[in-house]
């Protein structure tokens, strides 16, 4: 595709780069801010130096937070014995949307990933081991991906946490609320039945 | 959803305002950006504001352009007597594409649409009946959408050029390449048979 001008298609470029997005949406994009006013460019390019330069990494959680420590470790209302640990910051907001769950987080970073590259010292698995040490801490909850990755980072940080009196737990695997049985994969399937739990109205329908 | 910060929540808004980027799209960036190099957050709005500030009309066919006059416009290889009308610059890239057409340009901007206030006045209709008047045009394309605003636009320009001496034309409708007849719409259809032309196989096949 010839562009009439370097200058978009340096922008289109540079927009190609955001994860999902062709040249196609990315020359979309370019032509919407400049059929607007330069100020919504302005507006636009300002909002994300801003968060670029201003967002952090929480120093007890690693979750990306605008104070140094954020807002989850620092609450007084929330359980400071329940740590749950998590591969990244989306899987934090999927957690709080449910309002299940009223303990700290751990965000790893990333699960280990041979194939990328990804070992145990590239996850904050020793400042979770550190988190652990300090003491005051009850239960861990692993809520990482149901992949061989994250199943593969749950069992090493299993195998790191056994020294001390801490209980490690997983959230329950099992099938999907409105999913029809003879749909679910095979594998699901017979881990539900193994670990099917008493029937009690409240928890389980 | 919550966000973790005020400064994600600001960016995430801004980027929503992208044609088709919801609020999932926005974060994905968001968070791409955060794990990225600050430098590379810098290069992305860099681009951008520049491509803002930078691209403007050409002052002859009004597609965008780094210069006064694009490149189209002030190349000595095209052919200056023949005038393509489309809607927009990404109509412009398409046809260019095809490399079938070496004629010039003349970009409306849009179509003439009642119901969302586009009239006569609010397209670059005037600026084509001067270059007409001008004088050198001897063929003026219509290469407009095939909806009822497109067609609309095409009949009025016709109206406003039978004055001039110029040849008036479309480009063709039919089936499609690659379609099948059953699977083509009645109008389309019966539109093929009005408009069938002399069987060649260079030009048809």
């Amino acid at each position: 595709m010839e562009y009439p001008s370097k200058l978009i298609e340096k922008a289109v470029e540079q927009m190609t780069k955001l994860p999902g997005v062709g040249k196609r949406s990315a020359l979309r994009y370019a032509l919407y801010l400049l059929k607007e006013d330069t100020c919504i460019t302005e507006e636009f390019c300002a909002s994300i130096l801003q968060m670029r330069k201003g967002v952090k990494k929480c120093k007890v959680c690693y979750s990306l937070s605008d104070t140094e420590v954020c807002s989850i470790c620092s609450s007084h209302k929330r359980n400071h014995s329940q740590i749950c640990v998590v591969e990244n910051i989306r899987d934090v907001m999927a957690i709080e949307a449910t309002q299940q769950y009223n303990g700290l987080y751990h965000v790893l970073g990333s699960v280990i990933s041979p194939i990328d590259g990804i070992g145990i010292e590239d996850i904050t698995a020793k400042e979770l081991v550190a988190r652990v040490k300090d003491g005051g801490i009850e239960e861990v909850i692993f809520a990482l991906p149901t992949t061989m990755e994250g199943d593969t980072t749950s069992f090493y940080i299993n195998k790191i946490l056994q020294p001390f009196d801490v209980k490690i737990t997983i959230i329950a695997r099992g099938i999907a609320i409105g999913d029809n049985i003879e749909f679910a994969d095979q594998v699901t399937l017979s881990r539900s039945f193994l670990n099917r739990v008493p029937f009690n109205q409240e928890n389980n329908i």
